[in-house]
């Protein structure tokens, strides 16, 4: 995958560069160039979420008509993958591509923006955004960091996870220990699993050690790409754990309030399109990846509807550990109100429909 | 609803009007503006997709720093509703807000790409038309008519539609005139029943007068605001008809290929970013909307099984008889082909997760 505009981070992203010699020739009013650097917790050559840091960064330059730049980092370059929130909230770099589940040492409250065990799905999550209090209490939250916050895409539908051996029910959820962190770790924790925490690029070592029996990442397209299928057979869907997982962009407080309305417009627009692209990708490749995994003798098992039982009864003693603050309990709140008004009518959401393509 | 840039249409869109007078303070350097005029198939005022035209016209003076000024015109206003397609082939005006099942009259295939018995989703048809090869089919059928076409919007999840007496099976369908245009009549039509097509507007009078005895129209938000319920208090869910509904914005293809690189990343990232809000804002009214009609006495029901069981045995029939020309069997084609590899997964789309929550 090709790098957009990787310059050396000595030229500081905030200062204006004068000069119009690297602008194209149809905009001959413009006469300074922004760059912005966009630190992000993705190894190089990602695919689908690092794609979509580069998309999102073309997306911007190509609608200030090159008068923004922006350089984009894999993890490590520049800070390590979860040191991107508080380079931007320092204002080291502008722009951080990440998710929100990472945040929950700064606050319990910043993984509702991410994912949360049984809660909304992409539409919805954007929704709330766009269109309820999303966006004003995740901007709250973010205030005190510094930070202004965005959402750039989503995962669409997810996997439960890789398994050594097959699981039939919850007591041998019990003897498992799994890569599964966050809110959805503690679900499985109730359980009797031992959920650990494993950067991405350290998972497949950890099955095949057998460190650990099982692991959860992400959707079939990015789960494809990690080689999870190389040592465990047995992969569980759908998942309820992080069903499915928003992607965000983080930027400055100070840089964002110093923009004019025109440059506003652009971050946003090409936020929310970029949000809308990176879904539609991911359901493009979603049914070639799993044909691929099939192909490579994968044993994929829907999972056992009791363990689904088990993990519903438990869920909401977990979530409330993630509402310690004012902030984080006004988020909890809003979030279920709006997902708990959408499964009191789930007669009519789209499952309804899709389950009359099954007939 | 306010209107935005209402301006005499004696102002020809395709003329710079030079003066930088309107022109905001932050944009010292731009010179020219460009208007577009937008005719749209909706009332004034109307729900929904009348506020996702204002918004994508807002969008696009937005992302251009006012140098594009989008001035929108309801149905009749300059052209009447179904009037639209030619007045922007011909280039009388600059852009069309509508929904491509009504150019069946100018090739078949167009409906397509609004809305398919049994057919794609609005995430599935997103996906074929931003990662597959949708948009450029598209454009292919478009350029025999001097139109470039973009999505703009879906509604989401639809209903069957609006009954005054209770339907329980195929014979309860065979003996019912409704209110149901292109594909989705012709598949009704293959049960007995006899489908008309009226526009939106004469709908309720037609219920009222007994003319019909039924009709379909759209989602919870817009029937709602339709008053359907007034005279038919039975409402049947989900549609298998036209289960969501595209958006479409059709542009002059002289005018767009006289943009620039720059004014075409506008264009194109202005639909791309307003096709989500328009999903996330029908779904956010969604409850609210369906709240609204229990309140008022609608009774609503599921759609009897064998009557969806039937309809899908005569789809593939009906839809053969839109692919009538060369574009159209490659559109047709190009479609199912997605969408059959999706219905063969069927295992791992967003359904099997949302039946998780209803457990």
């Amino acid at each position: 995958m090709k790098k957009i505009n990787r310059r050396s981070f000595i030229k500081k992203a905030s200062i204006p560069i004068i000069g119009a010699a690297s602008i194209s020739s149809f905009k001959v009013h413009a006469s300074t160039t922004t760059e912005l650097n966009m630190v992000t917790s993705w190894p190089e050559n990602f695919p689908g979420i690092g794609l979509g840091a580069n998309r999102l960064a073309k997306r911007i330059e190509s609608l200030s008509n090159n008068k923004i730049k922006v350089n984009v980092y894999s993890a490590g370059e520049l800070v390590p993958p979860f040191g991107v929130f508080d380079a931007v909230s320092s204002g080291t770099a502008d722009l951080y591509h990440s998710a929100e589940f990472y945040w929950g040492g700064k606050n319990k409250a910043y993984p509702f923006f991410a994912a949360v065990p049984f809660g909304m799905t992409a539409e919805e999550f954007n929704s709330w955004i766009y269109l309820g209090e999303g966006q004003a209490l995740w901007d709250e939250l973010g205030s005190g960091f510094n930070l202004k916050h965005f959402v750039v895409g989503n995962t669409g539908s997810t996997l439960f996870g890789w398994f050594k051996d097959e699981i039939n029910n919850v007591d041998d959820i019990s003897k498992i220990k799994i890569r599964s962190p966050g809110m959805g770790g503690d679900l499985l924790k109730t359980m009797g699993a031992t959920p650990v925490n494993i950067p991405g690029g350290e998972i497949l070592q950890s099955l095949s050690s057998g460190a650990i029996d099982a692991a959860d990442w992400s959707n079939p397209v990015m789960d494809l790409a990690f080689g999870f299928y190389k040592v465990a057979k047995y992969c569980y869907y759908p998942d309820f754990k992080k069903p499915t997982v928003s992607i965000s962009l983080g930027m400055n407080l100070d840089k964002w309030n110093s923009f004019d309305n025109g440059t506003k417009s652009i971050i946003e627009y090409a936020c929310q399109s970029e949000n809308q692209e990176m879904l539609s990708d991911f359901m493009f490749k979603e049914v070639a990846s799993i044909e691929k995994l099939k192909s490579l003798n994968v044993n994929f098992r829907s999972l056992p509807q009791d363990i689904v039982i088990e993990a519903k009864k438990n869920v909401s003693g977990v979530l409330d550990n993630y509402a310690d603050t004012s902030i984080g309990i006004k988020i909890r709140d809003s979030y279920f109100n709006f997902l708990n008004s959408r499964t009191s009518y789930k007669d009519f959401d789209i499952s309804n429909y899709l389950n009359f393509r099954k007939i």
